[in-house]
């Protein structure tokens, strides 16, 4: 199975996924096989196709991948191995409303693709189209395992099992990854100079501790995830996170990025994610700019000057429109030749799990799943994010325990919200979500407000909501 | 059984859920035996005995009771059948604190002793004491039924059960009949003119339909209780009550209550209700004072206003304080003779499920019980409300299904918090509870306020928390 | 609804359910409509239809019924309100290689309809047969009621839920009944000298009690239920029942039936429910040829011998072909005016909870449903036997609680094997359930032996098996 | 931590599992610290302190031990890190009967330790210990890891964590080990000669595979467990088992033995496993000696004759008592250097996983659980084997799925009647625990004499139920 693969790859035109899997596919000499690139955008595709055929030939690229350009959904999946969705809902118009509509009534997104108003507008988009995923993948690939970069996360992934309940999706997302780094930045700080070594001869000394050296346990919903363990070898994070935080909550950290927070729309100064830690005693394993956006409006987005004061930063969308425009055109320059494709692993783990379920080694991670008990107290069937045991066609979830009830409290309400939203979708009325976007704790306003908002926002983006009744 | 009962009261000088009880032991006839008062206001307790035992000799009084009063705990409760605990945790001056302290940081709360901020505290405060009697129970009649009206109900439900898990103790509230009245008299105004008569000859027509005659599906947690059916007779009410929110929701309902909302400080208008059936499609059972509290603070509680455009009212506690004042002056005259303790059927439930208990006819109503799954999607061991069948020594919850996500996302945090909360008292750790203060849907303020209101209102009721790190 | 009913009666040629329904729908008076009978032996339900509407005109009968000969499942089902289904898989030839073919391997059923080899082969036959009911409801009357009395009971519901998740079935079944009527005959021998009186005005003394007035607990699966208490008003009976038990445990109990286990097929001594009581502390709340069929063939069943020493019967095959003989005679003369069809109350609750399902009287009673966690530690979803509380347009289980080990250890086997029959019947796939047929408790001979015997059982029934591998 | 480590070996003379864990950590260079061995026979516990301590100058050795000999429980565990607790509950005498008794009634036991007769009555004299140790656990050394290799491996866990719900308690058992074992045979067999090259450089090839090279997934209890997922690499290895079951069902298999299973109270054709598979589809594993005793008594058990058709034996209890003497005389010759302490690796993963509880390597293993949902279908609280992720200071159960239906039947009543026996054992009432033994597969005696059985087995082991009501 491992030298004769076919991956479909659904928003194959992707500047960004879709590059890190290529290039990550490239330094992996186990796997080899297929990419079948399906997107709207035709275009992108075959210039990604160019890209990726033109690495056969390199002499450092160990994984030999041909790629195509797939006509239509079904000829991308029949057959398949895998599926990898990465896709944009609707355009960057569309995804203006959602972040900034708000703005008028005083609420702000720092980034508004996973909850809080625009993640329930981007849902409303997003969910019909993943029924025709779901739907497609269940006619054409039955047993192909999906992996989804899509967000709303969550709600990506459940329609998929709703759609169709024999699906063997995932959901993959690195924003763990970040806070694993940042603890192994705290290990190297604190524990390094005193020369603290490495646990086994495999584990380097603390002075070179990376994000692998680092194990958690992880519970939470996409986005808003938690660790309530956390080691470094035989060491307990807990009380060195502890002192860690105190020592740099009133600053913020900055040693994880390469950036600082004011230059970039993605750094942070993590002080959202210690104040967290102060107030509920685990760590919010995500980015700041994403665990804001799941507390109450008036915590950490209350208005921009809150936000610089917790140092972070609001993503606006015009910043997007024109980063992928430079993304074009590096585009290019990869296709033409007039840039050369630097290889260099990303940090994800896509190729490594799809690895994994062909056999070739496995491994835990953590990963959204619907909720069979790895999480207590929240729903069951809700996709929740824990750790999950990845091996030849199977992915198991570990029993992560429950959150306690404090934090409990701050996030079951974003997994039952799952659930009006989904309905609401399924259901193309929607009006029926608008529960979910009132109860929102990012809602600040008055319920009359709150209607006129989401009367606008549905309007914005009417053109993806062919058939719903608004 | 029947014949031969020790009911043991504590807060036996109430002059409220004692008054009912007496009344309704005097008029049935099938039950008799010995009620042991039990006060830490022992003078209370004393005025109740006479108040009581007076009754003994009148030809109207069918039930024929003993009153004692009880020097301690352990002398009220040793080989009681029944205990009946409504107490007053604290004192009004502490209410006072818990209703009225938030509202310079602009929340204003309605009735204060159940959720948001004044309920918080006040559970704080009642915890241990119902870790007391559970123990006490334990002790010396574990046994016993156990009937708790006291608030917080579902935390000193919850309480019981944790010290005392072999305890038989269930919580009754009368909110949910008020709204089967009000049902009942939307029957009379919308069926009763159209001539339709009881489904049944023991059934009156829809002109003289009563509470008795509605029947509910009743699923939710104490004072955020919720119907997902109601019929009368072969009737589904929903259709009729949609209709009559519609009607109604303008200039509010006023037809359930002796005295305008103006002017009681217990009746409304019904808007919050109807608003809520209109935004989530199920019945909310309560008086719209407690509804309101659990809803954002933004919705129905926003300032005195807002409030009176809802058309229900801010309880003061200074009424209270007046009120207990003129309780007090009745319970001298009754306990004088100077007044004659008027028997009439209270409407309350108490004495009739302490006959099914014994035996002595079964039924269904509705209870505080922990979850053991009567309500899917809410924690389990967290104290809900739903209909139980009480039969001779067993409450069994019917169960109640599961609330549509819309309802179930404002219920279930409310009945998570009952965890945060539980746990910091338990722990005598009273900012552990913090998280639930902060979180809770009506608190509005920045975190920096909210925490200093929290140690403002600690401070005010720092008496009853004697052993608390606070 | 309840004046205009139209109840489809699937088996509406049978001579038994059917003429208790007619009878009882005659003495009921809050109801009436259609009954459309529809029978693959479609002369039965002509008869029985000719039957039904002599009621129509005769003066004791209140309530008005017009019977109907339905061509089709579907123009029986079509907008129906009700659905009773009471059907003879098969035909009593197939019946008697079920219940007799297993005795030359020294197997003996004293029924062969429920479990046991006899139950394996006749569910086969059956839950084909239930999918075209099942899929037939979906598509002609979703929303009707659906009331089940054919064997085997649990796997009909079960395969009913499992074709139409959204049915609204139900499994009813007298054996519960039984008890509680051996329960009173206890209480009148016990009590009703002891003068002890009703509980209630309502309530008669000891002396008269009958079934109505025992209330129990049921848990257990049909035709294997258990019964953790039972109650005549304040009176718990298990200490009287343990009395009983031992007073009559040698001789048989013989009080509940008007014939003597001797001399009919139907009647015991109750030796077998006295065993069970001393071994496993709960009473067995069925036939007693029922429950003997559910334990290890070494106990009750090892041979007629062992039989005639407990006192009860098996039931040939031969019995029921001569009494079919019987009653068609019978329904000749009926049909014909020869002679009067009696009506008297049946004890049966068929109309009872029509009734209640229209809104007419909500009770509590015993029935087969899903399990939804209304026994714990039985399986989900396997079709579970316990109280309900019935309502207008609601079937709500009471939570029965959890069996004891040792009757769960007894119990849990039967339910999980509903697993294994089911999915092999749906898969047509016989030998997928020999797990279930090897594995039974009845099951006494080596594995050799039991595969020779269910290939001559399954070619005794292969006629009914059509497309089955086999 | 992992060089300061204190271990507490309760049963620490045993001759098998003492001597494995002295020679492993002789071999493990990452962990350093204190056994402390106790064992009623304390004389072998100082033999084997002799023989450890030996190990400290052995140039061979680099894993530095000081073994102590501890007067009692208390001093054992005070502050330990890890329990080890291996005991032989009673004495051979005991154990002949367990195993021997029933035969006079036609029921023969491969072992007689875990289930069937003779593992009731063990059970019965093993629950009272480990609710002293569990309570000794929690006094002084609650935090501790606790490994349990003792027999019924099940109900020794059950009950640790019954008495101390805190317990950090594992069951760890090598069973699973063989049976992969086996199938890497298969896979040399079967794949090696195909030239099937290792999935990855540090994967051996097929002709070279080994247990570590086998993935499986786990479920079911204690000797009784399936894998219904294994793989070599990228190879699913169901097919090739069906294949191999099918060539070696009839003559057996031996590969995986050192010796004949003519020649060996252990060693079997693998015939019963082999028969498993063909009637329930999932691959068994455990020893089929083990197997054979959860499965009813007329399968493989039902003489010796059948025995030996099915190539496995019955161990005596004979041969233990024989054999402990060689191993009495083995110890004397190592503690005075007679014979030299051979140090090989065990193939037993104790040491492994205490390094990973210590945080020297994350992995995931077999191991025996309260089931927190890693198995549906078997219930809550039953003490469960599937695979769990080990980490510093955390054993997290992997999502094991469900049993399919036909194992499910021969599984859960092995689970329920663990409640059983604990229940009965725990209230001291011998008696109330017959039903488990009446009831177990094995039995095929009429109840009359079971009961003069269980008298007999009663009576034989009365020494050690001194506290029992018999």
């Amino acid at each position: 199975m491992s030298t004769d693969l076919v991956i479909a790859y659904i928003g194959g035109g992707s500047r960004g996924w879709a590059w890190t899997l290529m290039s990550d596919l490239a330094m992996e000499g186990a796997l080899r096989g297929v990419v079948r690139l399906y997107d709207i955008d035709r275009q992108a595709a075959e210039t990604n196709a160019r890209i990726g055929n033109a690495l056969l030939s390199r002499p450092d690229v160990v994984g030999k991948w041909h790629y195509e350009v797939a006509d239509d959904l079904k000829s991308a999946l029949r057959g398949a191995d895998f599926v990898i969705a990465s896709i944009l809902p609707g355009t960057f118009a569309e995804m203006a409303s959602d972040v900034h509509a708000p703005e008028q009534y005083g609420i702000y997104q720092s980034v508004g693709d996973t909850t809080g108003p625009g993640g329930v507008l981007r849902a409303l988009r997003t969910i019909p189209m993943y029924e025709v995923i779901g739907n497609a993948i269940r006619d054409y690939c039955p047993g192909a395992w999906v992996i989804n970069y899509t967000n709303p996360m969550a709600l990506c992934v459940r329609t998929l099992y709703e759609v169709f309940p024999g699906v063997k999706a995932i959901g993959c997302c690195h924003e763990v990854f970040g806070t694993r780094t940042l603890l192994a930045a705290m290990v190297r700080e604190r524990l390094g100079g005193a020369g603290v070594r490495g646990a086994q001869d495999d584990v380097p000394g603390a002075d070179a501790a990376t994000m692998q050296d680092i194990e958690v346990n992880v519970l939470g919903v996409n986005h808003f995830t938690w660790l309530d363990k956390a080691s470094y070898g035989t060491i307990d994070l807990f009380p060195h996170y502890r002192a860690f935080v105190e020592e740099h909550f009133e600053s913020g950290y900055e040693g994880t990025e390469s950036e600082s927070w004011l230059n970039s729309y993605f750094a942070s100064g993590e002080r959202v994610k210690f104040d967290l830690f102060r107030r509920y005693a685990l760590i919010a394993a995500a980015g700041d700019r994403h665990l804001a956006e799941f507390m109450p409006g008036r915590m950490y987005l209350r208005d921009p000057e809150t936000v610089r004061s917790w140092k972070f930063t609001l993503t606006p969308v015009s910043w997007r429109v024109e980063n992928v425009e430079n993304l074009k055109q590096r585009a290019a320059r990869y296709a033409s030749g007039a840039e050369n494709f630097a290889l260099k692993p990303s940090g994800e783990e896509g190729v490594k799990l799809i690895k994994a379920l062909c056999g070739l080694g496995s491994f835990v991670t953590n990963v959204n799943l619907p909720n069979r008990g790895q999480i207590k107290g929240l729903p069951e069937s809700s996709v929740v994010e824990t750790n999950a045991l990845f091996a030849r066609d199977s992915v198991r979830p570990v029993h992560a325990g429950r959150l306690p009830p404090q934090v409990e409290q701050l996030v079951a309400p974003h997994a039952i919200a799952q659930d009006t939203i989904l309905r609401a979708a399924m259901a193309r009325d929607a009006w029926a979500a608008f529960p979910a976007f009132l109860g929102d704790p990012l809602m600040t306003a008055v319920p009359a407000d709150v209607e006129a908002l989401y009367a606008t926002m549905l309007e914005a983006t009417a053109k993806y909501l062919p058939d719903y009744a608004l």
